[in-house]
């Protein structure tokens, strides 16, 4: 296909006078609008208005300008169909071979944080129109709608004098994913708000649901090399995240697995808060903590965490919730990790990470506190093939007035500061999951196991394995106890309180074997499962 | 606001006769096109059709018949706008302050398996602009994308004269969100095929990516009960999943984790082919097999699948590739499930299972095998906050003619059969993951540790508890083996031989470790992380 005359109207105005400039040396007649339309006339490129073409004024600010049948018939037009070409003679429309069109920027707009008038006035209807009737008539029609594209078209039409089959289907696909995009963003906003404006709180499970994400980057390969893999991101997210991190350091590129680690780390740690409840570290290896740990710094968290298990660490993705410091560098320098992320580093720390040539240093610095707001990320989701599972995130914490405490004896002081630490940490390791804490360290974690008495057992045969003594601990359970069998298992290693979320039919079973065992026992009515 | 002039124009006609009757009853002046103009008149509706309006013939077999100012303008105007009003006026546009309009079916026609140049025929240009203009002036139009609303809107108008902002901008969003849905699949189509219209291998792994869903129900909650969730499926999908499975028993509705587990469960009896290699059954708890054996009969493959653990096995899901017998139904009943999956079940099964008042039991049945054809579930998603890791589904399976001896020792012929089974095994076992196999049975697996020697370890521990005799078994691992910790851990459980993806700068310390043992080790150059 040769273009004879092409429909140039653009928000974003990068490179578009250059490609006119081209497109009309090359004989492609110009039909402009508005903004665009102007800034071609300025760079001397001859132009038509399309209200020329039309014969209808652009109206009401702008709303209404390309609506029209002269341009929709131009470009809608099969070029082989008698009647199409007899129906253009009559009504005296003209074919428009190329639309050139990208779209009001609605989602810069959001961002900004501009009033909802504004946003409103922001979502693009004459665009998307022709945006998507040159895409439907790519076989004889080229859609452009990105700037990157304009030179790749001049080279093409240069060489062949065309623009052939299979460039213009790749731009029709390509135009399609954008105006699926745009309104994919336009829904979604819409849902974030009432008719107010005002923010939702809890979003729609809706029907349809279609989300959307903006690509960060390649990656290597997927959780396996035979498995291609890339990593995206929502638009609007603002919370302190894997996906908002910046990368200070570490030639490496993250890969899947790492920035799932990531995720699951900063997680874990941002569960704490540095001054209420102490600064955190944790230690991910394969999407579950293998270290965790409270201190007073950074140093005294990471040495805890580390002494978990020091086998798993290796190769593992360490998180903090407070500043890096040099002493805490200088140690983990000595041992092999993937990633370390923390909301800050002492410049004196980076320098000292920095030494890691493939140690990859993350910061989540400048963003935001956990707060969602305006268009956030509420939902979570599990892939199953041919579908999702979709469910608002367990952002919930337990508050401690809440807890039941169900044995004959009340936590000490001392077990309760360890019962809280203790199910926070069970929160984000794969189910059925427990931890036994003591002293602020999560010195067994028991991760993933089909039965919870088997969690139970593997984390104490592990702690023993590392050299760590139970007695004094206490544990958590992320689900309730099927059977008295975990707490009496715990009893052997020394646990002396329980936390876990109660529920289960055989509570009475379980409370007597704590009980027996002269343990404290506390439920907090909320479970954590997490798979 | 009081509508006094609709446009109704629609491809599902269903309640629209009745709809357009009330709202003509009640005074509002209907402007129709085509079909839906026809349909309106013969029912002795007032109708004007909207080339009238427009004073412009519908054209090119209704490609342009909409898409004029005098439609958008009435659409787009604001009301309270001096200027906006002032066009209306001077270029005689009447306000349309409702549109009645639903889409072109493309996702029918696609699942109709029409021709290309049909499917592409039916995307829809006029209607989206219509909704979408519509939309957007929701703060004087009311946009009426779906027949299920006809009722409510007739009411409200009847009761109030009115139709309310609130109304008016829960349309809106829903209009945005059928908008973005249905140029999310249409993008999603174009990108599942060439230019030619032959499907694509490898779907792009494109930029933006917008993925969409029809939900398939709300769940009572998500994977905890302070979490609501939602069950979403791909509209085109039609491979055996647990998404396109047919519920024939069960009064209590699949949970969250339900769905997850019956993912998990399918996905592992697909490893196997019943003639090939022999039945399948898969006992899953908490996204991880409990229980995995081949047998001669489902009853076999059902018995020694239970007897791997019978105590995770309580409240777990039975997966099984070939059809359920009364049998091995008895045999179920025994004993406390949540749910069963297979591709079929005998008559009498099916009662014997309906016993079970709360047993869910799902068929595959009618499904096609696991080619991917067409548009598909290409993909898989973890979730991380702000983001999404997309990779493709680890479809491939190991071609035992490229599995490399490594050891001095090659593998048995029973050896063989147990290491092509255990590495198909693991495959769908959370990482690090080991399974212990014989004859057939996964007799020990290892789950989800966060070092790989623990999941050795444990899982020798379990079998050894569950009174399995580890003696001739042989071991898989799904990743390469950092040290030969886990082959001498191997060894003294009398594993003989091992399969493993290799790969590590440790393999001839782990070979050597294979040799000193008389152990037989194979490397299959692939491995299979799954977090």
């Amino acid at each position: 296909m040769r273009p004879v005359r092409a429909i140039v109207s653009v928000s974003d105005k990068t490179g578009v006078v250059e490609f006119a400039k081209e497109l009309s040396n090359l004989g492609v007649e110009i039909i402009s609008t508005g903004g665009t339309a102007r800034l071609l006339k300025e760079a001397g490129i001859p132009v038509k208005e399309i209200s020329d073409l039309t014969g209808f004024p652009e109206i009401m600010e702008g709303r209404v300008k390309t609506l029209h049948p002269k341009v929709h018939g131009g470009i809608l037009a099969k070029r082989d169909s008698k009647e199409h070409l007899k129906a253009m003679k009559e009504l005296g429309i003209e074919r428009i071979d190329m639309v050139v069109v990208n779209l009001y920027p609605f989602k810069e707009t959001v961002a900004k944080g501009a009033r909802l008038e504004k946003i409103i006035e922001n979502i693009d209807i004459g665009g998307p129109t022709m945006v998507r009737a040159a895409a439907k008539n790519y076989k004889y029609v080229a859609i452009v709608t990105d700037p990157k594209d304009y030179p790749e078209i001049i080279k093409e039409l240069k060489e062949t004098g065309e623009i052939s089959l299979k460039t213009r289907f790749n731009l029709a696909r390509k135009a399609f994913n954008l105006t699926a995009h745009y309104d994919a963003l336009i829904s979604d906003f819409l849902y974030s708000i009432d008719e107010n404006g005002d923010e939702i709180q809890c979003r729609e499970l809706r029907n349809p649901l279609t989300i959307t994400f903006e690509k960060v980057q390649d990656l290597r390969y997927g959780e396996n090399p035979h498995q291609r893999g890339a990593f995206y991101r929502e638009v609007f997210v603002k919370e302190p995240c894997v996906t908002r991190a910046e990368k200070l350091h570490g030639e490496k590129e993250l890969s899947f697995n790492n920035i799932y680690d990531l995720d699951g780390a900063l997680n874990l740690v941002l569960e704490f808060d540095p001054q209420a409840d102490g600064i955190a570290c944790a230690i991910i290896k394969h999407a579950n903590p293998c270290g965790m740990a409270l201190g007073k710094s950074v140093e005294e968290a990471y040495e805890k965490a580390l002494k978990v298990d020091p086998v798993s660490a290796f190769g593992g993705i360490i998180a903090f919730n407070a500043k890096v410091t040099s002493e805490v560098a200088k140690l983990i320098t000595e041992r092999f990790y993937e990633c370390v992320i923390a909301p800050d580093y002492d410049e004196g720390a980076l320098e000292i990470l920095k030494t890691k040539k493939n140690l990859r240093v993350l910061t989540t610095k400048g963003l935001e506190g956990l707060e969602r707001k305006g268009i956030d990320s509420p939902f979570e989701y599990r892939r199953v093939v041919g579908g999702l599972l979709v469910q608002d995130r367990n952002l919930i914490t337990v508050d401690p007035e809440k807890i039941k405490v169900v044995t004959d004896r009340e936590p000490t002081e001392k077990e309760w500061k360890d019962l809280l630490f203790a199910f926070k940490v069970v929160k984000w390791v794969k189910s059925n999951s427990v931890v036994y804490a003591k002293d602020g360290v999560a010195v067994g974690i028991g991760v993933g196991q089909t039965s919870r008495v088997d969690s139970a057992r593997c984390a104490a045969e592990k702690a023993k394995l590392m050299g760590l003594d139970l007695s004094g601990s206490v544990l958590a359970s992320e689900a309730f106890f099927p059977f008295r069998d975990s707490v009496d298992e715990a009893a052997k290693v020394g646990v002396t309180a329980v936390i876990q979320p109660g529920g289960s039919i055989r509570d009475k079973e379980v409370i007597e074997a704590a009980n027996e065992h002269g343990m404290a026992m506390v439920f907090t009515g909320i479970r954590h499962f997490r798979h």
